[in-house]
């Protein structure tokens, strides 16, 4: 599994890479970013994971997200890849940003002609994390959390919750937690999952929380002044079912923040604070 | 003086807006970013001045520049101007990203084309501080600091070196430091300022401070790795100019650091803190 560096910075005392490769998964070139704080040679580090939601690529949380500072304070491993599969030969409807490239909404497609490319869950939950292990020895497979924004919040939280004890946390900026019956999202999932609305509910964290899956620590932060709250967000769908299911959650209205990296930026330190205090010990069994 | 807000966004506890207006010193409508901490309400607050590099507008710092935290905490306004006039009717050489449009260099333009517009000294220490003490009631104008990034730099030392007492500091990250026999200014200088480059003197850092001028408390950052160390930048031009004139200087090289925002996103937060040990506390005159 090569690996191809495009990009590496110095930032913040911590080396932050772009890194391209040919992904199995999605049958085409993917590229991804990897901030790698500054640590002692030899030494283990988490690995927390960042989904970015749509129309996004892995360079706009590493642009504007304000991650760099907390995670090498925090000794954090922060791992962005792209929201699809992209390039020549890749299915795609330029003029929806729902649907298509930038939006892969981190499902294993299953109908064409998306099936060949769109396997973001598979890419996102196993070869980039092999590759991740293959490539950066300091990483610490054994210490991994998960969050993201809007399409990646729900990606980051179906991950979480299709594999228990995989991630020791889970957070979110603004998720989108009930996609199958979001407006935005339910184009994509019949695209990519078919006509049959009950195989969805393995790709929606609320059904899947319905369904009886149980997540790791849950914490999520979502603006009181986002214009997708009410439509495509609609946190309080998480919170019944969580409620219903007896899942601890943390929903925290941030008062006045919109859907932006104004927002994301805001409240990254916080989030990478919370999942570091899950990931920096190891678990010790007595 | 009218304003139109462009976009206001809650980030930080603060809010981060985009202004524009149409400038005298310009003659042409014009772009600024400012941000405005959580404050009490009658506060007055210092106003730190970050002027921005070759090809930037306003908003390349206020998307990757990682201020938001530091400013909010320290309770500083950030006040980020475009880089040159635009527009219709705005002298340029598209193909030039020396000259022109994105490359105003903080000077007075004499010359034509550019005189017309290109009046970015004027526009940036007399025209846009009285606007925002117009518009921006909280703003103390009695508390003013100034720092920017490379063409930024040299416009910070070079507009703190003319207006002794106006900034308390001055800092920057990777300034233009002698403009006037550097290769990637001498083609502005020229075209801005005429042939004669005694002229040139009173916007050159290093000229002002060999011909007298004193600055405030000054800090530089300076990355190792920085591609345009050699040509472009020689800090060390600078040093000597302080060491003969007898001026106070801090100048830091960061090993590994390059010349992109990854650099100066990872010395914002600690060139703030410097600015702010000036700016805080109004001085008491016993």
């Amino acid at each position: 599994m090569p690996l191809e560096t495009k990009s590496l910075w110095t930032s913040h005392g911590g080396q932050q890479g772009v890194y391209s490769h040919a992904s199995t998964a999605c049958a085409c070139p993917m590229t991804f970013a990897v901030f790698v704080p500054p640590h002692q040679p030899g030494a283990k580090l988490p690995v927390l994971w960042y989904l970015s939601g749509l129309t996004c690529t892995h360079a706009n949380v590493m642009e504007k997200g304000e991650y760099r500072e907390a995670a090498a304070r925090l000794g954090l491993i922060i791992v962005c890849p792209d929201t699809s599969p992209r390039g020549e030969g890749v299915a795609d409807q330029p003029e929806n940003w729902k649907l298509g490239c930038g939006a892969g909404f981190y499902v294993d497609a299953t109908e064409q002609p998306w099936a060949k490319n769109y396997r973001m869950y598979s890419y996102v939950t196993a070869e980039l994390p092999a590759l991740l292990a293959a490539h950066f020895p300091m990483a610490d497979m054994g210490r991994q959390g998960i969050f993201g924004h809007s399409m990646g919040g729900h990606g980051a939280l179906v991950a979480a919750l299709k594999n228990p004890g995989r991630y020791r946390s889970c957070s979110a900026f603004a998720p989108i937690v009930h996609p199958m019956t979001a407006e935005w999202s339910r184009g994509a999932f019949a695209a990519y999952l078919g006509a049959d609305e009950t195989l969805w509910r393995a790709w929606d964290a609320v059904a899947l929380i319905e369904d009886g899956a149980r997540p790791p620590p849950l914490l999520v932060d979502q603006g009181t002044a986002d214009s997708f709250l009410e439509d495509g967000l609609r946190p309080w769908l998480l919170e019944e079912a969580c409620l219903a299911g007896g899942v601890p959650l943390t929903l925290r209205m941030e008062e006045g923040y919109d859907h932006s990296y104004y927002f994301i930026s805001s409240f990254m330190a916080d989030q990478l604070a919370w999942h570091a205090s899950f990931l920096s010990e190891d678990i010790v069994n007595f």
